[in-house]
């Protein structure tokens, strides 16, 4: 097998590896808001626990990326999608603490009764889940589009975050009695948005690194048809 | 001039940037306290215009450690160095943002009258500002006990934030006139505790970075010593 396929098959086995941390991600997030919903401590314990598993995924991703860099000596795209890789992980990495940070939440939560019937805060964690598991999507498959509604769908986390600190700002007021699990909860979502807004910052690079490459390879075709030499 | 003293010196160029863009974040939430003591909208707004020349650091640093990587192809030490320079600018801008939503909460907190004179904030915050810029030096100095004592402050930037959040709900709970205004103050203690964890994040990569080093160059020692060739 020749070097350069061997680093293609490495570039390949370092997508993977990211997508995978991204699912376990995901799943975190989403055990974290079912403990919420179905006010489960045990389920809230379990999806912490993965937290370690991410941490373990992040250095040795982090460790491939740079024998990548030290071994391969990559340029241009290749050397921009490792670098912005070992962004990426630290990113999911903190997207994995904010889901921690919400089963913290719970467990403050499970000691009083539920406050009211969950709506708003399974969507907006819906809606983030889908920026996760899309936005890594985007970036491995360079798709600056699939990047773009990741982008948009950060404007409907943050209208529902308003909407539930409004609505939970009106409970406290009217219910004193409601104060602290109306906090919990706001900080729950700020912890939503939070990973939305990690999503939305992959999302941004995705968009810039595509687009200084379309703008490369239109610069390149050019001086290809004016006879350039290289 | 040789290439390797060129490459020492476009070294010493980016830690010299490091630490200016450090600064600037320094400096921008620094202001935003002292715009929320103040109830100064003015200076909150001065203090949001410099996220902008942030932004612009961090392409332009961005864009220094790539050109590094690909012209230098730096190994070990150095190439670690570039690598954790490119998370580090992600930290400091992202610490910017915090910075832009005090100044945010600002603006709201001063459509009311005070709620309390304001101690233990301006604390963490003086605290959290420390932390920002040790641990910048601890990163260009490889200064693994200052980033330990980074790290150590995160511990106390946590307990005054959890202090302040109990005060907080208290005040709320004996006054609900008073839930709004609260409300935003928890969540410019979140911003600041937010800021600590990105500079407790670098300085756990400094320990990282500089142990690494140090049990590398023991191995190296006892080789040497074993009569090893390499």
């Amino acid at each position: 097998m020749t070097t350069e396929t061997h680093f293609q098959r490495e570039l390949e086995d370092l997508k993977g590896s990211l997508l995978k941390m991204a699912t376990l991600v995901e799943e975190m997030l989403r055990d974290a808001i079912q403990a919420l919903v179905m006010r489960d401590s045990d389920l809230a314990k379990l999806a912490m626990e993965k937290e370690r598993q991410i941490n373990i995924m992040e250095n040795s991703i982090d460790e491939m990326c740079l024998k990548l860099l030290a071994l391969r000596q990559p340029m241009a795209t290749d050397l921009r999608f490792i670098t912005s890789s070992m962004k990426i992980i630290t990113d999911l990495e903190r997207m994995g603490d904010q889901a921690v940070n919400i089963c913290e939440r719970v467990f403050s939560l499970n000691q009083e009764p539920q406050l009211k019937p969950y709506l708003d805060i399974p969507r907006m964690a819906e809606i983030t889940q889908s920026m996760v598991k899309d936005v890594l999507d985007a970036f491995v498959n360079r798709n600056s589009k699939l990047a773009r509604s990741v982008c948009e769908r950060d404007d409907l986390v943050d209208s529902l975050n308003d909407q539930v600190f409004r609505e939970l700002l009106t409970y406290m007021i009217s219910d004193p009695k409601t104060i602290t699990r109306s906090v919990h909860l706001i900080l729950v979502c700020r912890c939503l948005e939070r990973i939305a807004d990690h999503a939305t910052n992959i999302a941004e690079d995705v968009i810039f690194m595509v687009d200084a490459l379309v703008i490369k390879h239109r610069a390149d075709l050019n001086e290809k048809e004016a006879g350039g030499t290289s």
